[in-house]
Parts: structure tokens; C-alpha cells; sequence
């Protein structure tokens, strides 16, 4: 495996919680180096405690493009160009071929230097990792029912208010299950031979409910799914797909690549956000409660759970970073 | 409308939490007068606070059917004679019909004045109570996906131990999902009209999944449904049928009897539980974000919320009681 | 005691959470009727949920000014005026009496009608309804030590953010310490037999320490403090006077006074802000743990508890003035 | 400084919460070697999440005696024998010239290599380890007030139930408030000249109030203190000191000593229990809002927080064993 080169790079929009995400991953990184922090004019001139934001997605559009075409390799957390059809969206532990189109996407843009890739949003991961092990052995998913508990980071700083969310859920959170729906047929999708298109999994059809809860760290997700194969195959096969799985970040030798990609559980009760969040540094995806659907409605249950600010964030990007850089994009 | 009686009661497995909440309730009823209190002989002996228990269900049911045969009318809590094809398993503002069969469980008994009836699981109420809402409206249910979120209280005192839910959520609660799936049917079922025997609902498949979080009281559900009927009815008119539902409990009369059964909310994210879940003293079952499930594998989804203590527990026993004074069961 | 008139009155910053407050104790009022909202520019033509705020306390002083002289009756829980020397700073169960200034603040402001009423910081009334309980028994109390712990609600919404709090305490607030101290000499001082000026009760010292917990609503703290009259009363006496503790709210047939004014708890581990915020629908301060100080500091030890949105807000404006109506400085 | 030997070690009472403390802290340490575990009667026999407790403590106390009769090096957690006036009783920033009573407490019991050492309350430590540092530095504390605000892990697994903490603070601990301060004098005192006998600090007079909040792990401290000496040192030297403070476990080289014993924050509003716990792995105490009494009362004020089941518990016996070992006690 060829050694990893040492870069420079910076975080735009580092005052927001997923920035301060990408900040502490970086400052323990082997090979990448902070040099440049970015902050939108919104928080110029403020207290620090005041300027506590994201990029304001109504620009940070245009910014990325710029910062593309002045020859740089942007990896997004923002939401406008994850449907962009030049632009590869992608979870590192899913579909890092999607990062071929990058040429495709030069050519288009007539950049010799510059890339744009999207993180996907951070309730997707869950859902996504695990459809990728179970599709990669099984065949497509026909459809599949998804509930969500969210961390409070997942809306950023200061985000939820204590009042709105001690004792309490909140059933509902913006564009999140629109998201999880349209985001995860994209990811799941292929790409054509030529390198110049994604073509999405239009046939999967997910039904997704999104809640908010009282915790810090961590989006679990209820999973319920029906292959097309059928006669299905049995949890037991379910579970040894889960657990053998492994990623193409592993095999590029990606710093950051979580091993496993997927945790699987036996106890019970598993996994819990405090307790598993934290496993692989947040990189790793965790599973459990997987078991057939008595209710004979769908094939297969399980409960998932990921870090929604690390590799349903910061750590996602960074890891395609890492990748772009092993595939050669990156010089 | 008849005047209703003044009655003596009596609480058995008065330390537990749901014995607490039935005492808080009939502290300030009208017409029930609490004579008595009972708890095991666990608690017998023991400082107030350690006692602190419910009933232990080994010994439930033997002591309900003693207290049966002697005579007396017995609304029980636990989960003992809940399957038991002569007992009546009664949510009050979905099926006090099934009170209809006291006459035969009182034959076979060979009693003429106990009687024997139970409420449901906790987590059957937010489920229970809008299913018989539609299928009166619209017929039957073919199949539905439930994903809860359930309130500490839901597992008595001291119950789940703060280190346990602080900042976490636990995917699984032991047996749930099974209750929620069985007593469903038996529930929405019928009764002969001989008034012999119960006829299960057992075309109605459920998928649910229960999770435990850090709220005190409220049970929040996630539920995406499927009707018999195709096409099935416009998300409008569900929430019309929801809106317009009554119940038996009031027709009759009952003096706890929530009006509506069924609180509809329009706003997009409620109901919340901290926020809804004492509406009509806890006796309403909340709904929310009724809409057209757009992954395309159910006609319907909703949020419903139901106090878990109330309406699911207590509460729900004392209605049913009320109702079977008010029918004549009890002298 | 005679009739209680009917009154219009409105609520300006009515977005706000004390305003929210305002709004539901008025809704629920047997006289003073609800007849005008007013907000700040600021949530102008926001929707509601942006809009939610405080009066900026940077126009409120000006703003109750005008209103005073438009000639209304002005009750504030602005921190503005409460150190003007003509504003009598009250809480109603301890220093009603401060509103026998109003005709010397009319009198100064060439105004027949209008009138300015503080309220006091949230986090002065857990100390000042005991201190002035004690103080009527026992004399002077000469320094005391106050350790708070407070509740969100008491930064307003949405004030504390679900992820400063969440697992957590913030052990400072800023400006509190100096407003525990400082208004609680007002509140518990006197005024000058001629109507004309407040005495504070200087010879008074306070250390306080004021931390934000993750509770919703209710301040606790925990309060030790020495009498000037030594040898002291003992636990016992203390316990007592607290006990019956009368205020002139009472006297004068208040109808949202408490009765009582404080509740004393004999159980070790109470009051706690979940059972006990609501006692006397949140204007009864509780107390516990009344004791003798082992550590040889101080004379007497205890907690107390105060329903900072209500007794510590929007309730004790209220009563204020409830007060004024029964005093005959509003006709 | 000489190499560190390597140990077999075991830990007793194994199930509960800071058993399990002991075993995640000696899993990951250079030099103590876990080789056995053992647990009370109770547990036996149980399945391990019905066993999950600490050792009885009306059984540790002679149990812990036969292991030192035994010839083992007992470091215990139980309170049975901390007032011993043949045990020491050391936390180990601040004093580990205690051990040096081991001699002395071999001879009265015969045995030439058992031995016997407490670590403190949890509580204590957050008062303790700044008062080490401002006493070595500026003499004898004279008083102080002390209000903790506790951890739920402080009372062990499954210890607080979630429904009595859950938006609630419970104003009492058991026991506590004297623990904190009995064993801070006997911590904070001498050893005579012989080694034979601990002089405790008995002027030392100490005002605590006790407290359990939602927080996971972390004691908070709301401190406050007068010197003996006259003018008192300044807040600014008081800082100096606590900062300048280094221990004896760090001139010895015990693997596990925190270095800085005492982090001193300078933002108002650290230290704070969710940020700062976990500072050196756990056993650094924070200090924070070091300032001036502007009450008058106290000269001296900070907020103090520890993390109780690593420095407060398993984590203080771990360096008491590392020190025990370099100073030749434990062949």
C-alpha cells in the first residue's frame, strides 16, 4: 500500500458544530493538516459564543463552487449539490466509486485542479451502510420502512432549546425524511460505465418517520425491509452479511476507514447511542435486534446506530477525502 | 341519563406506580370512594419507600381470581388473564362492548356478582384507539408498522435506572412488542352475538418495534398503515373520521370519559408528549402529522401519543368500571 | 372583604416566556380580563415561532416609561427599573407595603394615574419569602450563604440550549449573583414613614453562587444564614415561623395570593423542583430541610424552591397588582 | 526514577458501578495486571444484569480484613473502615505520606505484607485537593461552606431511578453531607512524627449540603472559604497556588497521577461536568470562577468539579496501589 502523502487543507464554515466536528478530527489527524479556517460574514466581528453557526446553506452554495473553481478539493456537509447530478455524493463505507465521476465532472467544469464531493445527511448513514451490506449479498431491496431518533447535535448549535426537547420528543424535524428518502437512492445507485452519470436505485421505495430525542450524540434507527429476492434470505444470513462486510475505504487503506465498517450485535438491548456511539472513533456503523419480522409484513428488523456528526458528518468527509487523495484526484 | 352511583373501591397493589396513579385518580372522582388498600406481602413490613412495587405478576392472577369468587368486581392491570378467552380485555374508548360478555364468565363461574375485566398494555392504547377510529369509518386494516418511544413510567418504580436513559435511548423493551401485536387483535375483535366469545381481529398483521427514552410519561408511537380497502381513503378523510370518533364510554355516560377520545393535531410537529399528553386529564389519545405515506407501502401515516398511566393504565380501568356500573354489571 | 373589580389589562412582550406565562395565568383569571398583546419590533412580521422573545431589555425601560405616562398601570419584570429609588420592587408575599410609594411616584412624575410596579429577579424570591419569615420572627438576619440551581425556563425560550445542558451543569449566570444580592436588600428593607423612600436592608450580606441545571422549571437553592440575635432560634422556632408565615397579600383578599405563602416539608428529601414547583398553582415558595448547621457556621440551614415563571415572574406581577386594585392605586 | 514493577491485581465486588471503574481502568494499565474478580453472595448465581451491585457494606468490612490477614494489599472503596485510626485514608493528590502508617498497622496486626488503605467518599475529593494546594500555600483553612451538586453514578447501578432525577434535583444524600466533612479533616490532617498515629485538621470547620442533579458522571462543587490568616492571600495568589500545586504521586512517578492534580479554568463559566470530567483520563480536579467573596463573608469562592468513580473512587485506590508499590510496600 502506497504511503499516505501529509496535505494542508481547511474548514469552511468551522464555527458551526459540524465544523468544530471536522477541527477536533483534523487536529488528531496523521496526514491531513489544518491551515485555514473559514467563517461566513455572518460571524465576522462577533464574540465567538455569538458567532456559533453554520454556513448559511443560502450561500454556502456559491462558495463551494468558487472554492472549486480556484482549483481546490471542496468535500461538503451542505445540502446544495448533493442532488446535483455532476457531483458525487457519497458515504465513505458505501460508495466511494462514485468518486470516478470526478473526472467526468473537471471536464464539465473545465477544472484540471478543482472537485466538489457531498457528504450525505447524517440520518441517512444508518440506513445507507447497512443496505449496502445487505444488497452487496442479497440483491435490491424492494422497500423499507425507517424511524428515526436523532441526536440534538444533528441541529447543530445553539439548535434545539432545552425547553422543546427535556422530557419530551419531537416528531417531526424539517426535510429530514425527504432527505432520507431521496439521498439514500442516489447513494445505493451505480454508476454508468463511462464515468459520466449516476444512476439512482429509483425502485427502492423507503417510507421514513423522523423524531427528535434527549440525546447528545447518535441517531438510531428503527429499520424494517423487504428484499425482492424471495424467498428472503434468513436473519442468520442477514447477520454474517452485516458482520463480513467490508468497504472499499478499507481496501484503499484509508487512515480514517472504520474496521468493521459494521458492528453487529447479539445482546438484546443494542446498540444505544451512549454506550456504541463512540465505537471506532464514530466511524463505525452499529446494528442489532436483527431478527425476522413476525409481524409478516417485511423480510428483516433491526435497530442501526451512527454518529451523526462523524461519519454522518465531518468524519465522512474527511474519510472521502482520504480517498480522493489514494484514487489520485488530489495531487 | 341515569345519576351515577356512589361506589366503594379498593386498590390492590397499591405501592406500584399505576396503584399510585389509581389512587391519584380516584382521590378525585366523583363517585368511585377509595375503602381499601392492598399490596403484596413483598411490601408487607417494609418502610413506605421500600416497598414501592406493583403487584408481582406471579401472583396476580391467582389473587384477582380469589378476589373474583368472592364476589367482588375486579379491573386488573396486570397481564395474567389478559389472553384468558372469558375475560374481557377492554381499552373504554374502543371496545366496552366486550363487557357484554360478564353475563357468561359470571355462568361459567358459576358467580353472580364478580367479575373479571382488563385493561391493555400500555403501549396498545396509541394504537388501539385510532385503528377503531378508521376501521369504523373505513374497514379494516390490513397491515401497519409501529415504532414507539416510550415513557420511564411505562416500566414502574424504581424501573428503569437513570444511567440507563440519560442521553441514550434502549431499542428494546422484554415482551412488548409481542403485547402489542397480540392484545391488538384481541381488542379490535368482536364478540358473538350470543355473547360467548371474543373474535380476534386475526386478519390484522403489526409490526412494531419498542424502544424505551428519556420522557417520564407519554407514550409516543410511529405508525404507517396499509387498509383493506383499495383505494383506500384520502389522508382528509382519516383525519375527519380521527376528528369525528366517538365512543361508546361517552355515549353511556361514564364520568371520566374523555371527550374527544381523539384530539387531532394540524400542526406539524405534534403531539408532543410533555406538551400533550394530560390533555382530558390523560384520558385523550393525540394525533398528529396524518399524512399519505409517499414511500409508497402504506396508505397512511400518524403520530399518536397516549399517557401511559392513564389511558393505558389506571385510567383506563376506572372508565371501564364506571361503564360496567352504568350496565348494570354491578350492583 | 370587599367585591373584587373586573379590569382589562394586556401584556406587553406577550412572546416571551414570562409573557407566555402572563397570557395563560391571565386566561385563567376570575377579574383582570386579557384586552391587548404587544411585542417588540423585533418579532414584527416574523412568524410566531421566530418571533418568541423577551422585550429587549434595552427598549423595555423606556417603553414602561411611556406607558406610565400614558397614564396605565405598569407591573414589569424587566430588570430596568427595579433599583430607581421611586419603583417599588415587590414580591407579594413579602413587602406589599413598598406600594404605598405610588402617590410619592405619581406625585414626581406629575401623573394621576399611571404607575410603575417591579417585580424581582427570578432567583431572590426562593431567599427573600423565607428571610422575611424569619426576620419577622427573629429580627435581623445578619449574612447569609445562597447556592442556586436554576431552571431553564428562567433564561427565557429559547435561552438554554439542549446541548449546554443535556448531561451537564453551567455553574455561573451571568449578572445573577450581584441581582440576588442587591434586590433582595430592597425587597426586604423598608420605607420611610412619610411614603416617600425605601430603606434597604444594608447591614444584610449575601454570597451567592447561581448554577443552571436541567430541570424545566423551579429554582432550588440550597441556604444557610445567621442571625444577628444570638444565642439564635433554634430549627424547631425557625420551622415554626415559616410555618405561620402570613403575608398581606392574604390580609388584603389577593385572589392569586398563596395560602400558604410557604409550605414547610418534614421529609428529608424535599421540595424538589418536579413534585413541588405547582404547589398553590406555583406561588407558594416550599422549604425543607430546615436544620441546624453541624459545620458551626452558620445558625440555620435549609433548601428552598420557588416556581420561577410564576411566583418568581409573571405570577408575582399578578399579585402586585391584585394589590394595587385592593389598595385603590388603580380605579 | 525506578522502572515500575508489574502486578497481579483483583477486584472485589466486581459487579458493581465503580467495580466496573476498577476493571475498564486496570483493562487499559501499563502495569497492574487484573487476574482475578470476585463478587458478593448476592450476585452469585445470577444472571450478570440482576447481579449488577456493589459489595454489601455490612460484609466488606470483615471480608477486606481476612483478604489483609491473608497477606494481600487491600485498597478499598467501602466506607467500613475509612474512621480507622490504623487505615489510611488518602486520596492521592494530597496525601500519600498517609501510606506511611503501613509499618505501624503491620505490627499491630502481625502480618508482614497485608495491608490495608481507603480511598475517600467521592464528594470529598472536589473540596480536598484545592484545599492541599491553598493550605500548603497559605496556611490553615479556617471555615468553609461546601454545595455539591452530585452525579447519578455516585449512587452506583442501578442506584437513582430515572423517575426521581429526570427534570428534577433531589436536595439530599444520604450520609453524605457528613462524610464531606468528617473526612476531610482526617484526609487534610498529619501523621505524627513516629508513623504511628493521624492527627486530624479538627479546627477545620466545614457547612455541606448535598444534592444529586441529572448529570451522568461529575460532582460539581459550589465552594466557599475562609482563611485563617489574616489578610487572606488574594484571589490572583489563590489561583497561583492551585495552579502551581504538584503532588506527591507525581515526584514519586505513579503511572496514573494526573498532571496538573488541579486544571484552573479562566472562563466564567467552567468548569462544567459534561466538558471537563474527563480531563487526564479523570483524575485532574477542575477548578473554575476562583474569585474574591464580594458577600463579605468568605474570603475566598470557586466552583470544583471531579470525576467521582475515577479520582473520586476506583481511580484514587489505583495510584494509592501505584504509590504503595514505588514506595516499596507491596514486594
Amino acid at each position: 500500500m502506497a504511503e499516505f502523502p501529509t496535505k494542508k487543507c481547511g474548514v469552511l464554515g468551522c464555527t458551526g458544530s459540524v465544523g468544530q466536528r471536522f477541527i477536533l478530527l483534523l487536529s488528531k489527524h496523521p496526514y491531513l493538516k489544518l491551515h485555514a479556517l473559514g467563517a461566513s460574514a455572518r460571524s465576522a466581528g462577533k464574540k465567538y459564543k455569538d458567532a456559533v453557526s453554520g454556513l448559511d446553506s443560502d450561500v454556502a452554495g456559491d462558495i463551494e463552487t468558487e472554492f472549486q473553481n480556484a482549483g481546490l478539493a471542496v468535500f461538503s456537509n451542505s445540502k446544495n449539490h448533493r442532488q446535483d447530478p455532476t457531483v458525487p455524493l457519497v458515504i465513505p463505507t458505501v460508495n466511494l466509486n462514485h468518486l470516478d465521476l470526478i473526472p467526468h465532472q473537471r471536464k464539465l467544469r473545465s477544472s484540471d485542479k478543482g472537485l466538489l464531493v457531498c457528504n450525505s445527511n447524517c440520518a441517512v448513514v444508518g440506513v445507507a451502510v447497512p443496505f449496502a451490506a445487505l444488497q452487496a449479498a442479497f440483491g435490491p431491496i424492494d422497500f423499507a420502512s425507517v424511524v428515526t431518533m436523532q441526536a440534538v447535535s444533528g441541529a447543530g448549535y445553539p439548535g434545539v432549546s432545552s425547553m422543546d426537547i427535556m422530557d419530551n420528543v419531537v416528531p417531526f424535524i424539517s426535510g429530514e425524511e425527504d432527505k432520507l428518502e431521496t439521498e439514500a437512492r442516489k447513494i445505493l445507485g451505480t454508476m454508468t460505465t463511462d464515468g459520466t452519470a449516476f444512476e439512482e436505485q429509483s425502485a427502492l421505495r423507503i417510507s421514513a418517520a423522523c423524531n427528535r430525542v434527549g440525546v447528545m450524540d447518535g441517531h438510531t434507527a428503527c429499520v424494517a425491509l423487504k428484499f425482492m429476492r424471495q424467498p428472503p434470505p434468513s436473519a442468520e444470513e442477514c447477520i454474517e452479511a452485516l458482520r463480513n462486510y467490508t468497504s472499499e475505504a478499507n481496501a484503499l487503506g484509508c487512515p480514517s476507514a472504520p474496521n468493521p465498517p459494521i458492528k453487529v450485535f447479539d445482546e438484546p438491548d443494542r446498540p444505544q447511542p451512549r454506550l456504541d456511539r463512540d465505537l471506532e472513533s464514530g466511524y463505525t456503523v452499529s446494528v442489532g435486534r436483527v431478527r425476522k419480522d413476525d409481524g409478516g409484513i417485511f423480510d428483516l428488523k433491526f435497530v442501526s446506530l451512527s454518529h451523526n456528526t462523524v461519519i454522518g458528518a465531518a468524519g465522512g468527509s474527511i474519510v472521502n477525502a482520504e480517498a480522493a487523495i489514494l484514487k489520485g484526484y488530489i495531487q
